[in-house]
């Protein structure tokens, strides 16, 4: 089933130029003439210009489209705390996915460093140099602390995608699962299993999508969370219940959402069994499920699953936010991204799935066709119209509730999204090509 | 005389795509496929095999070729203390120049923190992503202090090109100029005007050429620096005078080099009579310096001349050291850059202008012929031979002074060089012509 083998991705990572990202001029510097006014002395108009008005430096440099990708390593995909430099191939990755689905620059900014409050301070010496800040695989629940000071000080969008980026998409997805199943946020019992960071953004932002706190039953490897027990810590308290309700076995009978974000195989059938009519399941533990689509289907073939696999119907996968959702606040400036730009981005994923899918998408996943329905909740994550439906919900949102620096004529932007992303395909494929590898 | 206007200037920074660098995708990325090998699940194997061995972060990533340009803003080219966003442009110029001279990728880290420890601390936590570290536009004394505790604490080359790119460069040309008047380092006396970081480092790196350290007389904007005088500072001590031997304009009488580092017209004809035979002149102050090259040499027809600007004769640019400096220490993966490789640099540099001059570089100096004498002591900036003379001597000389962790064969290294800077300057141009500039 594996696309590749084990070899073939380190060689992917060796061959031609080593890593995975280059930086490269966009200017013109062939002659004396072009160097003079890269660097000195034609600079100095550049750098005087930013002086007077500090506002320019979104026009004479390259901050408007670059954001850090910081990591200290703690926390990277499933593999633990392995440390910066055994993190950099996915900080360099994510650099790629920023630039192929959303033309953003990234700098990976991988630091030796476990001390959260220096994390911190490392964040806000670096705010001058960027237009945004995507914090990535760092531990709970030092990644809750650092990301709550950095929005609190700076003054540019600071993002923990293991956060937020799996909550809008899961959150998109329940928006459409409870949809089509004619339920109500208001209403809707949840099961959660797991308390890191990303299972305590999703119950977070499901809140945010109306679901009710009472209703959501959290579980880490010690069981039930709830009010006085031990192995407590200030994110988790926020869902404790106010007394223990028993097992995920007993719990879960009735419930209408399972949120996985744990160890593979913890739901079993006979729970999923026993669960409310249409369950929605999001079993997001990587690679492998808290339980499989074909299981957890035979069991309940009225179900609706999501997993993070691309091969099994409604990939829930970060890449159709993060790309888009900082295309969207670089594009208006904005200052941070809160909350109403965070469910703009779920909500404009939900729209985009009721869609009728291009046939490039269609060939791109080998199906013949996909409708609205229990096995396509979610737009699919190479679906070129994203970042057109996406980026612009976020702006506007931005500029709605207050924190874009600029504003937009929408129309103009979603062209100019077209345009651009088609430039920047065309110049990204040249410059691989020229390294003539085969993958 | 002026190339281009200021407001050109600007429309260069802000045309097109804002801002100098972008950020590029190497790998294919354009199948399921190869998003699965840059990100997850591939990439988990690169990770795990730098987890293994740290050593294989040079095959997996771009750590190999990456140089951070580290600024805080405080002393931008003859602009002052400007600060970390309007120093940007220049950090990302200096960019520019790495990628097209040496092929060097850079992250330009504009931080807003005037404290030399807090900037230790970030450089210290940005080990893991780097291959060097290039400190940039930081005033002194804190860049010596800052530049002293790094080399100390880092495994990776940290190098402050304000101070050793003009030592360096100026130290090649005082190597040609004492040839050609037939003076040995060890006899001349030497009169410096300026005691910041360049003309610090350029008389510390004139001893290490042979120069006396009681030869030589710095001045600073209160004059003569001497044992026991006010406004000193541990930088400076370095070179006091046992006592006062009086201003400038008496000193300089009899001494063969004059050595500015300070501001225009400091340095009178009446002056530049009274030094020794065959004079040599280094006035680098910028845009302007100590004196014009024609009022020099109407004073003296046998002085030797070297200045920052590019349309007179000798300019002493930085451009012609640090690209293929952090270029040899890179291939070799030294550990620092030390005394051995600054000199080995220098030397290099000396020796090429000895050499014929290819009809390019005529051509793109607009000038009918060149040849080694007082007029031309040092290879000019865009002679594309520098990197095949200086990247190999640097690299050797880590090698024979034991900082460099692997070796190479050099003249297959230098076989290297020369395909992959076409290589690179083909993409580059292929990129800058998409954006479809006129400048």
């Amino acid at each position: 089933m594996a696309l590749f083998t084990n070899q073939e991705a380190l060689d992917y990572h060796s061959q031609g130029r080593k890593g995975k990202l280059e930086v490269i001029p966009v200017k013109p510097c062939a002659t004396q003439k072009h160097l003079s006014l890269a660097y000195t002395p034609g600079v100095a108009q550049a750098c005087l210009a930013i002086k007077n008005d500090p506002s320019r430096v979104y026009d004479y440099t390259n901050k408007a489209n670059l954001v850090a990708v910081v990591s200290n390593g703690t926390a990277v995909l499933g593999l633990g705390n392995i440390g910066p430099m055994a993190g950099k191939p996915v900080m360099e990755g994510k650099g790629v996915l920023f630039k192929v689905f959303a033309d953003v620059d990234v700098y990976d900014i991988n630091v030796n460093q476990p001390d959260p409050d220096k994390i911190i301070e490392l964040c806000t010496m670096l705010e001058p140099t960027f237009g945004g800040i995507n914090l990535e695989d760092i531990k709970a629940p030092e990644c809750f602390y650092i990301e709550e000071k950095l929005i609190e000080s700076l003054n540019i969008p600071v993002f923990h995608d293991d956060q937020h980026g799996t909550a809008i998409i899961s959150g998109a997805a329940l928006v459409n699962a409870l949809e089509l199943s004619n339920k109500k946020a208001e209403d809707i019992k949840v099961v959660v299993s797991g308390a890191g960071a990303a299972a305590i953004a999703c119950a977070k932002f499901y809140q945010s999508l109306g679901v009710r706190n009472e209703n959501i039953y959290m579980y880490d490897s010690r069981g039930l969370i709830y009010k006085g027990r031990d192995g407590m810590n200030p994110y988790k308290a926020l869902f404790a219940q106010d007394k223990d309700y028993g097992t995920m076995e007993e719990v879960i009978k009735g419930a209408d959402l399972f949120l996985g974000v744990s160890v593979k195989d913890i739901l079993s059938q006979d729970m999923v069994k026993s669960m409310a009519d249409q369950p929605i399941i999001f079993a997001m533990a990587n690679p492998d499920p808290e339980i499989t689509f074909d299981a957890a289907r035979q069991a309940r073939p009225d179900c609706i699953m999501g997993t993070g696999r691309s091969d099994y119907p409604n990939q829930i996968n970060n890449v159709s936010g993060f790309p888009f959702i900082f295309r969207g606040a670089l594009d208006v400036r904005a200052s941070t991204i809160n909350e109403e730009m965070k469910i703009a981005a779920a909500k404009a994923l939900a729209k985009l799935a009721k869609e009728p899918i291009p046939q490039e998408v269609l060939d791109a996943y080998g199906m013949e066709s996909m409708t609205y329905g229990p096995d396509y909740i979610l737009p699919k994550p190479l679906d070129p119209r994203l970042i057109l439906h996406v980026a612009p919900a976020v702006a506007q949102a931005a500029i709605d509730s207050g924190v874009a620096r600029i504003t937009l004529d929408m129309d103009a932007y979603v062209a100019d999204l077209e345009t651009r992303m088609r430039a920047s395909q065309q110049r990204i494929q040249t410059a691989i090509a020229s390294y003539d590898l085969e993958f």
